[in-house]
């Protein structure tokens, strides 16, 4: 039998397509834990994959990669798509997407098969990854292209002696290290937001509590001044402030198929981390590195989210962002208080806001008022010459 | 004698201004109202500029011109300057200087004088602004010039028969339509914030409480469905979040002089109305339309702090934000909670995201799967031929 | 019969699909001058439509359309794609499909074909538009959907009664206002020019000779001091500049479709045109204005190229270049020569580069020494500060 | 005496500045060949030098130099300013001011001297860099601040026992590496273009020569397919162009002072490399590398003209610039003819333009009719619902 390797989370979907596929296919079941598995849901998705007849089945923990391909970028680029979200799935898909194929490619697999429907952006990042990586292997995809009902696909398993709970949840739930998405039955009109209860942490400590998260080149190297690798330092920091339900919000963006989506999320970590590091930032490059990584981190997370990943202007700009750290090294603290967080200040030998150079609204020191009207006569040269010539 | 025209605010600054300069010149006080004055505070003005002797005292109120000229697009543009600051100060600083000038020019004026220091952003915009609308009037600046201590003027204006308290407040406020700026001692370092006493609104609710906004073409025309200028509408809207405690952050930016600078603000109406109307827009604007704006309205932040708002380019890109607003029309609710707020969602007859061409992760309705497939086919064209010329 | 409109040409491929189509549905030819027919030709076109069994024929004169909806912006943009092709084809497309749709509205026709192949552009312009703007009516495209041989297509017209001379061209033609396009053995290969005798115009004129250009708020409204429509003047100015020679060139550049496309074009008039609109804009533009155009006309014609003409952000980047020519008017001189030509320079009221104000290089007349040495120490802070703070 | 570095080339201005100095400081005089000079000319300006009464001369040859630290940067982002000018002169003076203030610094000189007016933007630049790179040296610029008149300088050198001939040239000329820039009475006025006898080079060759430019990883490597370091091709190609007198443009832009400069330049080495670099890079690059490199070269050619240099932001952009150029190889063949140059095509094996994919115009190689229509119809969609939501 041909070798196949599928793309398998356990859910129904996927679980349909198991068992379905081994009737065809030397099945090779693997997921990838970008964050959101412990060790007890990889080893149930284990035993029910192995339920669903394939040959092995695989966990790859791709965590460390995740936050070095891709996370790691997201927070030197302060990157929040259309200002609100951190493009928690959109960054996951990509490293999946990748290890997955590798994956395949390692195995000598023929054949690779996901899960996901016709409607959607997740169908756009695995076929294009796959295909650019390993365009001699051909996709599979039995849920985008006979459309079943989940009572059909229930129906199916049951014939098949499958027969295993399958109820839908009221809220779907995508968790990983850099955020949580929530859907349900709100988030398909645009009026409503989301109830409390459908977020996955819920309010657990009243009062104020302070975190200092450090930096170093940008990247998240401390917690409490506790070193560790940024991901797992992103991972304490979500397990804190998720106690006061931080990080809830609901995004509407351009799905990569040209229709709207609108999606719930909590973020704590990711939310916290961007803007303590956007803080250290402020301080610590100039205006035009702050102008021009608007632009660049932008369209980066366009990019990213459209599933172009793998287009060398993603090196080039990771490049740019890569050097634009040099200097962004220091400490943030952060008050959490429920629902949500504030910015304290910033701690950093390389803070160009010294007093040496002079305050700002106070005093001038590091020139006379002579100066300074020379100064403002000629920035303003060319506005006046205009006014002149054309009134 | 030589008639000037002095932007006179009642601070020690501006009275230390207008009792000297009076001695030389026959003096014209005027202040101009962005939003931060009421009637008595007016009064209060007027009576301590005659007690300075100035020959005649006006106070322009320029709250409507200031929507008009300035606010209205930075709501367009969802300007937050760093992603944080609407520019509160920055945006008022400008229409005063226009519209002190005009005056100047309406009394032929020879000279004009302001109470800006020369360490910050405020004598930019006074004097380009001037210089550009009035090439021959003359600037006079006192405080840049000469500067005194406080200790200084109090005693010339007790030598000058003014005895009045000029206890100096322990937070700077400048108030406005747009926000209220809060300096302090801890604004003058980078590591701590401000204390809760220090900015202008305190709780004064718990619980929540919804409010609609309703745009039409991107302005503000109604507040829980009653109509208003909008400049009415973002008072009344600033009254009822401020007993929340709403809109307080800390801004650190790069003045125009080069160093940075960190301000304290309140801005409960300008961050509310600013969120409310982009989530409006990604409803109804097309992608592209987004990711333009942003990069428009990015510069049109800078470029507008920078005091260069009589370059003509910001009236190109005014023109653009004014054409993207044409279907930005609806409403949105808004949940106001003690010390933050969140957005519902939305309702407008423009939303892009109508169920009737497919729902976002559900099923696709507008296409097939094999439409799908040719889609991500092409659309990864370019990456796949890249790999393999370059494999 | 059902009602069907075909975009005709008068070439093998549509004269295929003209008589193909005849036999299942009412044919309705309609051709559409953007700037490429002759009277002579356009009778030519209308002689063999109807030998082709069409019940009507009609063409629409587009030229005024064109200019007014689309090369006006590419001139107030300047628009040269990857800084060389004036997207002669891609905007004619545009417009094609445009005229065409609007056509078939009228006559209340069912289906529209066209005779696009699968490989390149214009299935794509003529698709996107006529869905977007009449999402009821059919699309056949023949061509595309049965891959024919040339030697195919004319055994077919043969074995229907057209027995006409097709002998394939050495050098594909594409002409218009805006540019003519030409493919041949050569485009197909990344190494080889074109041949000097494949493009339309050949040198037919020695020495030099100068034309003047008269824009008006960036419109091109006089030639040598004759006014007429822009239109007219374009056409005008590329009979005198063609006897040069002048405007060949070679795009490469992305298709639609992700693969790389080569094409030789020659272009005088849009050439000349661009080039002379850009320095009379370099001497009337704010440095910001200047620079912010760049940014949107670098889109623009992305976005146009693609065949994203209707999107709504078409229209506000037209606003924004609208806003942006209110000055750009005056006369640029030109000298022509064989194969090349240069500007000699322009004259305006609006120029800003007036000698009052200073000259550059020469004394400073509006400033001090200490003002300009005020200004340098004040623009260099930041870069200062950050030397000191990280050394 | 204190120790002074002064720049120094030779002129009437330098040398007043020489001999004035002279009497106050032990002078140092140095000069920074950034490709202007040759060895006679160095010669000459030593001679020159100690006449005047300096204590040492040093020429520093910075050719290598400013290939590495500017040009190559410069050709990557295939910079022109404004479409037009390579900023042969602005390039130039940033390194000429690095070198010389290390050269200040070695010597543990406390002052430094150069010749600029105050009208220009090399002051800007001179000052800006030996303010950020050594603070502790003070600058001093007799000719911005006595305001001297040639015959005044040319008296005063006489009356202190020089008695050269300094006859002004008609064209004040301005030789380097990256081009030659040509100013005289028409530059002064916005209409007249240079005489062709104000420029460099004359016409010497009839005829045509073809060139072949080999590039790796974005560097011009070798010439005719003989390899040398890429200053040296430049130098080369310069040579060999300009007896066709190739590379005449005239640049109008905006000066750091706000007002407009108009000069003219020969820089056939530069355009050549920059147009052939370009068409290189639209055979190997992504539609997103050319789009993103577009904006960040536009604004590094800005920064880099005003002096800005030494922003880190410079450094970021270099690493984007650097990043980008990966698959930047293969040779480029150019057509030299009088006046004016064509590019033939390019050879690479990072050609993305392969016949293997699919020729633009002609069949699809790699997707079906279907695929095409599949892709078109969900590329248009947004656009689609738009039109149908609103209409």
């Amino acid at each position: 039998m041909k070798k196949l390797v599928i793309a398998y989370s356990g859910g129904l979907d996927t679980s349909y397509c198991a068992v379905s596929l081994s009737k065809e296919y030397e099945v090779h079941a693997v997921s990838v834990n970008t964050g959101g598995f412990t060790t007890e849901e990889v080893n149930k998705i284990e035993e029910n994959a192995y339920k669903m007849g394939v040959t092995t089945y695989k966990n790859i923990d791709a965590v460390p990669t995740f936050y070095n391909k891709v996370v790691k970028y997201l927070i030197f680029g302060n990157v929040l798509k259309n200002n609100t979200y951190p493009l928690s799935v959109s960054a996951e898909r990509i490293i999946q997407a990748i290890e997955i194929i590798e994956y395949a490619k390692s195995i000598d697999a023929e054949y690779i098969a996901h899960g996901s429907t016709g409607a959607g952006n997740d169908q756009v990042r695995f076929d294009m990854i796959f295909q650019t990586l390993a365009p001699g292997i051909k996709i599979i995809t039995p849920i985008r292209d006979k459309k079943l009902s989940r009572q059909e696909e229930i129906e199916y398993l049951k014939a098949n002696g499958i027969d295993m709970s399958w109820e839908k949840a009221q809220y779907s739930v995508n968790k990983g290290l850099w955020g949580t998405s929530v859907g349900g039955a709100e988030t398909l009109t645009s009026e409503k937001p989301l109830p409390s209860e459908a977020y996955p942490s819920q309010l657990q400590k009243e009062g104020e509590e302070k975190v200092t998260l450090t930096f170093e080149k940008g990247e998240f190297v401390a917690l409490n001044g506790e070193a560790n690798a940024p991901e797992v330092n992103i991972e304490k920091l979500n397990t804190i402030a998720s106690a006061y339900a931080i990080g809830r919000d609901i995004h509407v963006g351009d799905t990569i198929v040209g229709i709207k989506g609108r999606v719930g999320f909590e973020a704590a970590a990711a939310l916290i981390t961007v803007k303590a590091h956007h803080l250290l930032e402020k301080h610590t490059l100039t205006k035009w590195q702050l102008q021009h990584k608007d632009y660049l981190s932008n369209f980066y997370g366009m990019h990213l989210h459209e599933g172009q990943y793998l287009d060398p202007v993603m090196r080039d700009m990771e490049a740019f962002l890569q050097s634009s750290q040099d200097k962004v090294s220091g400490d943030v603290t952060v008050t959490l208080k429920p629902y949500h967080f504030s910015l304290d200040g910033i701690n950093s030998k390389h803070d160009l806001m010294s007093a040496k150079f002079g305050s700002y609204g106070e005093e001038n020191k590091g020139w006379t008022a002579d100066e300074a009207k020379g100064f403002i006569k000629i920035v303003g040269n060319q506005n006046k010459i205009y006014q002149q010539v054309n009134s």
